[in-house]
């Protein structure tokens, strides 16, 4: 998209159709600035197919309120409205309720009591609950919806992964299989929900985090393209960056080349005062692959460096490992809780996108009217009974176990 | 995220740490501006679970081309790589490299031969072919398959609708559902793999489609809530967009009161010269429900009123709904064919997150290096066979079978 362009479809035009020809039906009955509550809340917990989660991670507030803050609607925006026509060639926004909308059309008069980020929740409860102006409130819904489904849904899945792994060092590397800069929103509900760090520049600067990564196989393939050699390439990197040595093994034989090289790597550096930090494996069966490196790294002294594994890991496949270390890490004489505490974990493509469920099926829905100064509670009944919603105010309460 | 910062995440930044971590060991090393080609590609169709698709849509070229045009490293971004420590707390990148970045760190470089967004495309093809300095070329990487990816999956899950749809009017309405910002994206793909529009009101602006809506269920809520009723809610509508006049006919009981209050204000409209144009369907048994629907609407002599449907679509829910109407329909006297020529699908949440394959695993892989003028090809032997690339030039052939 041209760089001029994303002020427009990443502004107050970031909507729906329907709460634009809504609001103009509103507007026309004079119930546009009528008071009304909605609640924003899902039905069901993330079911993965295989698993289902049995909480969800709240998260992705802070964004929508910096877009609500600077959405409103520009003289090029009511121009483009002005422009649209119906099916026989006539106007759709008259110009009455475009000035109405020029003048009134942000989220000023919105207020809005919501779960903080982070927090644990669950199903049918009012997370974020909205009180304003009908037109201006309907037309908040798909944006709101965009913003609180997708981080809440990734944050789940973060904290899911998080748990899986035992605590272990938790790398987030989805990026390049992210949707579009939507990969940013994802990156900070995954640091919401239970990563340490991203691989993403961008979201780590704004954000305050340190990114994270080392090398990619097309580093090893360039120096042998050139003639020179897998352990030519890890010197080249251990000379770079001694104190932050981390290599990745795979990309000719992960134990017959990549791991008895990295070891000649470490024991120059180590000569040289520096400590390696470790290894990275990113195919193959990791368990085996993963017991055997450490059996190579704790025999050439060094214990106590990291094996980060990746590969389109998530929950169950970390799960899938654990219990592979616990079962055939003895067989090898290799300590498996020593194991599990030395390892990472880089999550890409199935924390990004959620995998198994990939949209929290967050709502938006109306629960009251406020008419002459009394609130009258709506409700929807639905031909699919689980959509018809609870009406009215509501107030959550978390009762603790002691 | 606030305004100010979506320069830093969204521009140049918009990449992985071990991108940055590599350029600078390729400028020590005096490899950065080695001429290199990058092949990008995908291994395998998406696989749906249920079912697998048989080819991809190219896209998400042009949106790439925009961001490698505008992306560059500014001042603040280099302030920021300058302080960067590693684990230690010495500084990661060195001046000299930081000076390079500064002066050479933008996509100018790099040229790309591609096969045009829109075409069908299989596995192991090169898509796209990058040729320029190391440095940048890899750098490049994590954006480049942030943007292909995803626009591709999307373009091949919108065909797969499409086509199971039997070319009938498909909508995309997925913005509350996608991945934050890159719902845009998603819209984009959708409408070059096989949507005829979009809900989405600032992408069909920047792409010069009219965005396509009509009302929710909240809006016969608040007619509800106020005392009034569906009907009056109906005719609200009809009086606004008397030739625009689709009415969602589920807030209450689609058959004994959705269709026929349609009926009742469709009669109106016509008595006033207004052709209605029909009725949406988002909950329940969507085929029996459009088959009772049709047959009330025929009886009222509306037999053209297009039927919209909604909720949890995709190709496989489609495909079910249409082998449910050949069977049924005609049990109840209606034409099975002519009540599918009359149907619409809106299609969100499955279609933008690309509903049982999340992610297309496109790669980006180095396939040659230049050394004195002369070509060497590059390869990477993994522990997972199919991760193993196919080096050096090549040509795509497409054989026609006349």
């Amino acid at each position: 998209m041209k760089v001029s362009d994303q002020k427009t479809a990443e502004g107050i035009l970031f909507t729906d159709q329907y709460q634009l020809s809504m609001a103009q039906l509103y507007y026309r009955m004079g119930l546009h600035e009528k008071l009304v509550q909605f609640d924003y809340f899902f039905r069901e917990y993330p079911d993965y197919g295989a698993h289902k989660a049995g909480y969800c991670i709240n998260a992705g507030l802070e964004w929508l309120l910096d877009w609500m803050q600077d959405a409103h609607f520009r003289d090029e925006d009511i121009e483009y409205l002005r422009h649209q026509t119906g099916r026989l060639g006539a106007r759709v926004f008259a110009d009455d309720f475009l000035a109405w909308l020029r003048a009134n059309g942000s989220f000023d008069a919105i207020s809005m009591r919501a779960i903080p980020e982070g927090r644990v929740v669950h199903p049918n409860v009012p997370l974020t609950v909205v009180q304003g102006p009908l037109a201006m409130a309907q037309i908040l819904e798909t944006s709101l919806l965009n913003h609180l489904n997708y981080q809440t849904l990734i944050a789940t899945k973060a904290a899911r992964i998080r748990d899986v792994g035992r605590g272990q060092l938790l790398l987030e590397f989805g990026l390049r299989r992210g949707q579009g800069k939507g990969a940013n929103a994802g990156a900070r509900a995954a640091l919401i929900g239970g990563a340490d760090f991203t691989s993403n520049v961008g979201i780590s600067y704004v954000l305050g985090y340190p990114p994270k990564g080392t090398h990619a196989h097309s580093m090893v393939q360039v120096f042998i393209a050139l003639g020179a050699s897998e352990l030519d390439a890890f010197r080249a990197y251990a000379d770079v960056y001694p104190d932050d040595c981390l290599l990745l093994v795979d990309t000719i034989n992960t134990l017959a080349s990549g791991v008895p090289n990295a070891i000649k790597v470490f024991e120059e550096l180590r000569r040289q005062g520096h400590e390696p930090v470790g290894i990275r494996l990113d195919s193959g069966d990791l368990a085996y692959l993963s017991i055997q490196a450490a059996k190579m790294l704790d025999a050439a002294g060094f214990p106590q460096t990291s094996i980060v594994l990746s590969n389109d890991l998530d929950e169950l496949a970390i799960w899938q490992i654990l219990t592979q270390i616990s079962e055939e890490a003895p067989r090898y004489g290799v300590d498996p809780d020593r194991l599990v505490g030395r390892l990472a974990y880089g999550v890409g493509t199935r924390l990004i996108t959620s995998h198994g469920e990939p949209a929290l099926g967050g709502v938006y829905k109306l629960v009251a009217v406020q008419n002459h100064g009394a609130w009258l509670p709506a409700i929807k009944i639905s031909e699919s009974p689980q959509k018809t919603p609870n009406p009215g105010h509501k107030h959550v309460w978390r009762v603790y176990d002691e």
